[in-house]
């Protein structure tokens, strides 16, 4: 196993140590309940958000704790869902007065525990709304979900929504809007290698030199279909169509598209199925008004890459330009 | 070889055109020379910043071109020298009237070209200075190189004299920078795994499954030593001591502190690196000032590290924080 760790048993908690660290002026870290707080936290009057689910997936969510984005995120050991007393403890800590929310991915176990804490943190007369995020198309169930899996979509939902609360909004128009985001949004990932939880060892599943894993999840997770290698042209018909399909995307409409590495593709290979996802784009007469380009929604060092793309208006546009600075996106601040 | 491409030979290309497809109110790409430049060059008045070098390392360069940062990149094919005609192309459509200044990465291939260029701008009356990068402690000479290669300091210095650049400072002042910036910065990176150039389909090296190289390049030449997989406390101590050592870094000083990922390395393990970091300099008394972590000047899919160390004042502070607006880069705008 080929990783710059220490114990493998220690990896989670020495990174959110790495990250407070560099960026002490975004972010505390509580390491008793492993909470990662936004500095300032509590802000009075605003709905703080939190989100959460397991570690490794960086920069998701401890990434996107700062202004303009998440109050608090609850990581997991890695790929295994937070407990209920660190959702709660973070519920604490952002509770500014104005009810809290969460977002939280389609994994059964992220879902219970959240729905515990809600529980837990309305016995202590915090209100709570949340949204379950359910964008993925690759599959209906899955090993670790009834139902579609979150994906993608919650990145840019953080993103859009935590801009929202920024402006002082109420518990019930930040959840329509969570509620609104995520019934626009779709996605869809493969993967070209697997990869390897460290206190395993071993990568999670095999994939032969000649072939590749389309409907993946993020957690190595099986996907749709094993098929053998083919074009970036042709990986990518087979992540959009599938989304355009679902999303029943018109021409005329616009549309936030992200193009995420899954944490062991570089760069220029996301930008060469960008140019393939633009030309698909530019045939239906369908406007990217917006974009995002990068790993950020990751499954440790795996080889692959998703397409999310959000239908959009001036709205969910305004929300997704406003300031934000967190660890691993920043702009207007 | 597993890679999300079409043809070896278009990967550039098509690169190229996915940046500019989903970046076109920052960026414009002149297909024609293979160049990226600024959305809005010739800036009139400014001093023209151009970068360049192989691909194969992005974001850099190309995802450095917007205000604040780039006036233009020139990249070449996968770890090969762009040509001194690419650099002209750029010269001219950045060239404002104030001098253009270019930032050359010290590998023979590109110091020469840009010469080169440089001589064929003066012909046509645009003033002309430069900076070598040579920030790598690793090797005094390598393969591509006589003198100590220009690796992560590059980054950091594009921003800063790309601030100062903004503010309508004069081609010596920029040259000054530049200068200062190079000298006061160091950096060493390591491999875990190698990488494969598309064009060729095999991976440049290899190492065994036991064994990581110390001191490595970023186009995959040889480093200063192969050794055992060792812990990230361990590894963190073989980039960092040679650093602070010919940095002569004292306490009581401040540092811009950069953790780059080489393109296969999950954000995970850069913030284990981080922390490691963050303890060796609390020890010596040396302030993190600013950070910097994740993959922005990259060895395609290579696993690793390299981390850059800048000592910085208020100065150079001041042209860091100043706003930036790249595609891969960007705050305060």
């Amino acid at each position: 196993m080929k990783k710059l760790i220490n114990r493998p048993e220690d990896v989670v908690k020495e990174a959110l140590a790495g990250m407070e660290a560099l960026h002490a002026e975004l972010i505390r870290v509580d390491y008793e309940s492993q909470v990662i707080v936004r500095a300032d936290a509590p802000v009075q009057g605003k709905v703080g958000i939190i989100s959460g689910g397991g570690s490794g997936h960086e920069p998701m969510h401890g990434g996107f704790v700062g202004c303009g984005m998440l109050d608090a995120a609850c990581p997991g050991e890695i790929f295994t869902s937070p407990v209920p007393d660190q959702m709660l403890a973070a519920t604490r800590a952002v509770n500014g007065g104005a009810g809290v929310f969460y977002i939280i991915k389609n994994y059964t176990g992220d879902v219970l525990n959240f729905e515990m804490a809600a529980e837990l943190a309305a016995a202590e007369d915090i209100e709570i709304a949340s949204v379950v995020t359910n964008d993925d198309v690759a599959v209906q169930d899955s090993l670790y979900t009834a139902g579609r899996r979150g994906v993608g979509v919650t990145v840019l939902l953080e993103k859009i929504v935590g801009g929202l609360a920024e402006t002082g909004a109420s518990l019930e128009a930040v959840a329509e809007m969570a509620q609104r985001v995520n019934a626009n949004g779709r996605s869809m990932g493969m993967a070209l290698t697997s990869c390897t939880v460290p206190a395993i060892g071993r990568p999670t599943f095999d994939l032969d030199e000649n072939e590749m894993e389309i409907g993946i999840g993020i957690h190595g997770e099986p996907g749709c279909r094993r098929v053998p290698l083919a074009s970036a042209a042709e990986v990518t018909e087979m992540l959009v169509n599938p989304i355009l399909e679902d999303l029943e995307l018109k021409a005329g409409e616009r549309v936030i598209a992200f193009v995420n590495g899954m944490g062991g593709t570089p760069q220029i290979e996301l930008y060469v199925m960008a140019n393939e996802l633009a030309k698909i784009l530019r045939g239906k007469n369908i406007t990217i008004a917006r974009s995002l380009v990068g790993s950020y929604i990751t499954s440790l060092e795996m080889a692959g890459c998703s397409i999310t793309l959000l239908r959009t208006d001036d709205e969910i546009l305004k929300y997704w330009d406003a300031p934000v600075h967190t660890p691993a996106l920043r702009w207007g601040i």
